[in-house]
């Protein structure tokens, strides 16, 4: 993630819950420096480590954060994630902010992994839609690669990705991947959006880069796959669920995007403790 | 909610996902206009009106958006919430933004109005915390009032609350309220946090405005409620589930909060149509 | 004062004061140290050391602060406030937008004392309006408490008055009570601005959380505050000066606020001397 | 003024002081429309017009205003200034931010003008100078103008201006002036401070475009004048009050500038009120 | 182009030239209506007309813009672009930020168009690079589509390319495209940039989307682009100029990309004047 | 140029090359330090130190930065501009929008340079315009000075320039002169755009700062300059090229402003290389 964009958004974040002070500390602290650790209260994948470390920089430079886990590790209850120790007032003005951000994204990486678990095939990756939380889907995006999972593009700006909505408007598969291709140069991928074996045989014949069969049951998926030239890359989406996953296993599709990755998290249960202690 | 700020939200929205340029859209058509609607898939509280008006007309102020629901109206799976007119290529650059908030606000109200009914108790108000998606809280907590919930603060800066880490760090109840009492104005409230029976002696004694019972069973919620003097306002939180609520029935707290409103949404299905056909 | 939103604040200060650059400084050094001291030219009470500090770092990091004032302490003419030793282009290059703030703030602070001395009442306390400077509330609210007054609401956003206007477009305070009453939470309070004895009685059968006394003289104040009931906070505001300030002196009320304070600033005489001398 | 520029800076005034919403309007009323007038209770030169157009326009492009005063003219208590007719819930959310700002540059204006009165010499061109509000010297410099003022430079960037502390640290006035003069173009004047008039005679050998008398009596104001040749221009500065300001007319100095202009101004009493009748 | 993103550059674009005001236009006009027209002084290829219309209804919506060329259209010296109706000072305001922005993007357009007629070989595309100007990089591609050429990589969030530097710090191709491989999600290519043969076997073998020849003679081009597997794109890039273009046809390389298109742009002639004549 | 604004400008260019992160860097590097130089590929005069420098630490603070060449140095092909120690994906990230300011601003320094030569006569100064690439002048106009020219003024807002638009739709010269001398204080310079001896005669009875000769030969410039007064700074403009400028010497105008320095800029070739070798 860029450190730039993070401080960026982790700014207007922290404006946004401090405003003009944080009256609370303001009034009961003077300046006395304590630590506090952050531990997860569950289980399941860190994501958020660069929040944690910029987040209480950013707020005041004086404060020292020490990680005891990298992204992508396993914790669980109970488990330190990270210590800090600074003053007090900056650590409670700022424990919120981080820990929205960081139980999302721990939420997301621990769907994620359980989602790869879940569906079990090496040759079929996971990956995200644009289903994701407005202003924070660089955070999202990450935490979804932080799970094992992969992305799919950024947004409208780096994908071409021809949908039902637009076929429709536009006449055809053929005619639309024509447009496409005439216009986009060699860094800019294409991809078109079909429901039947008609329009599979069409989307074929205009040669998109990928494929993606929509709202298709597992069996339809394994026949699409085979159906599809090999330097075709196929995608499954829409209507996939937790549940359903296993059943796709083995299909041959070489893609699978799942919008719930992002758009229904269940945040990871994650908080701070002032301590005084020095054991933990 | 404020419409300058919205606009200025959802512009940013935008840009994040739009970038430099639809190249889908920008690629496939040519000026046409269309027709699209926007239907629930799954039954809910619908929460979100305004984004749809003002998200299209910012984009391109030629489309028309015609709302077929109010915020806080029951939509069942199939109604219609909105029909818009315009460009095409505007209504799909659009989409995703548009339906990623009013999916996600739309969660939010449908699963408030859930807690409500749950808790069925009218003498009790559910409302939510500062546990929001970083640089949408306006919107989260405004979909909270959509489905029958109320505001607590919005942030650090509109009410005083002293946690346990507060106390912890300031020495007690009744110093932390003292100094609290004697820099607030009259337009700022003070809560205190309290875990037993000792410190709800203590804060009644320090005379907040707000006692908050934090990870109490309900009977101890009924308990201290009774205890605690008539012009103190009582609020009882930390770890209620939808499954807990109704053992809270009746126990005399005024304020119930709850932080999964906010951090753990279950998106409302709702999608946009391209549409040719005039009935609906 | 939050410290992110003042180094915002002080950047576009900056960027609006020196643009693509301070032209004389560029052209007249080459990069010489220097000393710099910022003093009193007349009495009255300091505010804005974080002014100086924060602002002079923003610039250049490289220039070191020392603050001999604390916001709040009392300067007479003469009196050194802070000296600075870095870069002298800097230091004269952010001299002028540190002297605007500091000034005008510690004019606020020192008006602000003299009216809590003027009225001389330990049970009332002066506080502020809305009536600030656009763009810099966050620093006249401060000036404000650092010169012994209270803070009203910061902004529309965290507390409901109900002022004349609205009651006249709603039709009756106890209308306008009751639709307030049902839609706040338990950290937001509701205010009502009434003029006659008439309008204190719905007021008080309303029941808000404060009532505001609008242009009343002292004895109309001291007969209102004394029908008011306990549990009801009491406010004087309008028309009231320096100068009849000490007649509402017992008259009971808990709060007189004072637009003045704010928009009808004298800025106090503080000025920034380049010094090679060491003993001051 | 720039119209771009003044809706940048009112938009950013809004988000000051409405947040994330009135929440006072919001309660009480449902989408109402109303008339409202903003009239003058003193006397005074207005200036803002375009603060009320562009304000009201900015929250709610249905509000309809009408100017009564144009910026420059005289108002006497009771006149109307301006009406608009819209929602009654965005003319009350609009008001303060609106009033405030005129009624600081109507402030400007009307000491403006006293000044220009005052010295009574059509000769000698009352100035400003950079001790503007932090945020607002846009509208502050044209509410100088508005009074019959002149605007001295905008800021670092569009002026040399060579002060004692640059004397100091450089050397001398000499070489201070034969620097800038080597860097700066033919767009951009260079003024010199000077005290004594060994320092003028040194100024003028130096051929700056203008040299500043500081903090002199009007009798050397006067005699320093005729010591300067007819080329270059020259201004008189520092501690000049309205009081002492009388004195200086026909010193033959061309220009006074005055600090206290925009650092300590007595806002216009101007106010808003929803209204019915028709008549006014 | 997207039009929040165009028009949010444009709002930059005019504060940096016009500041707090056009102070010729404000003294000079009031309010008087005129006709301006924009005229090509030389010949080339027009792009920008998105820019006339959004730069000057922004800056003033009562201007109206009437298009007399397409972007991608040829313009010859003396060809009205565009004609223009509204307030003098505003047209006059606006001019210079229209006209640096159209003659620059015409300028790239202009010279897109002639490399693709030199080179002359519809097998062959031309396209952009990196380097581009910092802030306007969005105009500047869209520039280089307008003249026929095709865009690169938005930048480095958009594609990944392993230079020289990469593969030297990583250690060799083949572990460079691995870990690429195995990060990047099917929407994102990987491009491997090599110089010589054996360079080229190692990156056949590592199988990436693209192979980019840089610094290599048209010879080597062509040996190169035989000897690489159909499936993967083929790029020429480094030290081609317009006189070594020619030599590049026939190739058989898929994509020539061209600094100079942006970074060494000669601006196409473009002006504006205020007319009275009807005719043109 | 101002280090506050300058970063503010570094940090936007970066967000539009980097966006959501340098996916090439991320996935080959872990961590590693290394260690970059910076040369020149070709002859001119170095702009850009300044860039290089807060470029690297805004990115990544802990990149040490060391200059060879100061602003304004010759260089030469194989000249090293600067050396770069630390983390070698930080380095690659910030290559191309470092490399892309520098050869631009370089690329000005070296016309600038080369056209004072070729005019070679020291009492005529070369100037810029406002005709700058839209949202970096503040970089090229410093550029221009840092080759040996001066600046034009900086945008509108800070000089009067009245064109022949201006006089066209005002009426005549001296009309215009007059109403900017009556609204211009003197910090603000008034110049008047002239192409015929008669409107020559006009502008000097009207007594502006600056009288520019608009499209003028050589002879005519020599002869305007000659019948213009002392006090009148001349400026020739219009049509003026590094082959015509030689004929300008002697011509006894004061400034020769020239377009090209900015808006058709040939970027000096500058580049960076990953380099293990201490020797250089």
């Amino acid at each position: 993630m860029e450190r730039l964009q993070l401080r960026k958004m982790l700014e207007a974040f922290y404006l946004e819950d401090i405003g003009s002070g944080d009256c609370t500390s303001e009034v009961i602290f003077d300046g006395q420096h304590g630590r506090a650790v952050i531990h997860s209260k569950s289980n399941g994948i860190f994501a958020g480590g660069q929040i944690i470390k910029e987040g209480f920089r950013l707020l005041n430079p004086d404060i020292q954060v020490h990680l005891r886990k990298q992204d992508g590790e396993t914790v669980s209850q109970g488990d330190y994630i990270a210590s800090m120790e600074g003053p007090v007032a900056a650590l409670l003005t700022g424990e919120r902010v981080v820990l929205n951000l960081i139980q999302r994204m721990s939420g997301i990486a621990t769907m994620t992994a359980r989602a790869v678990e879940c569906l079990n095939d090496p040759h079929i990756r996971i990956c995200d839609t644009r289903k994701t939380t407005p202003g924070i889907r660089m955070l999202e995006k990450y935490a979804v690669r932080t799970g094992g999972g992969f992305n799919h593009r950024q947004g409208l700006y780096d994908g071409i990705m021809i949908k039902d909505n637009h076929i429709a408007a536009c006449g055809s598969i053929t005619k639309a991947v024509e447009r496409a291709r005439s216009a986009a140069g060699h860094m800019m991928n294409i991809e078109v959006e079909i429901e039947t074996e008609e329009q599979l045989h069409e989307a074929i014949a205009a040669s998109p880069d990928i494929i993606m069969f929509d709202n298709c049951s597992p069996d339809t998926v394994r026949r699409f796959a085979a159906l599809t030239p090999k330097h075709i890359v196929t995608e499954a989406s829409g209507g996939i669920t937790m549940n359903t996953l296993p059943a796709y296993q083995g299909t041959g599709v070489h893609y699978i995007s799942l919008g719930f990755l992002t758009h229904s998290v269940q945040s990871l249960d994650i908080s701070m403790d002032i301590t005084d202690s020095e054991e933990e």
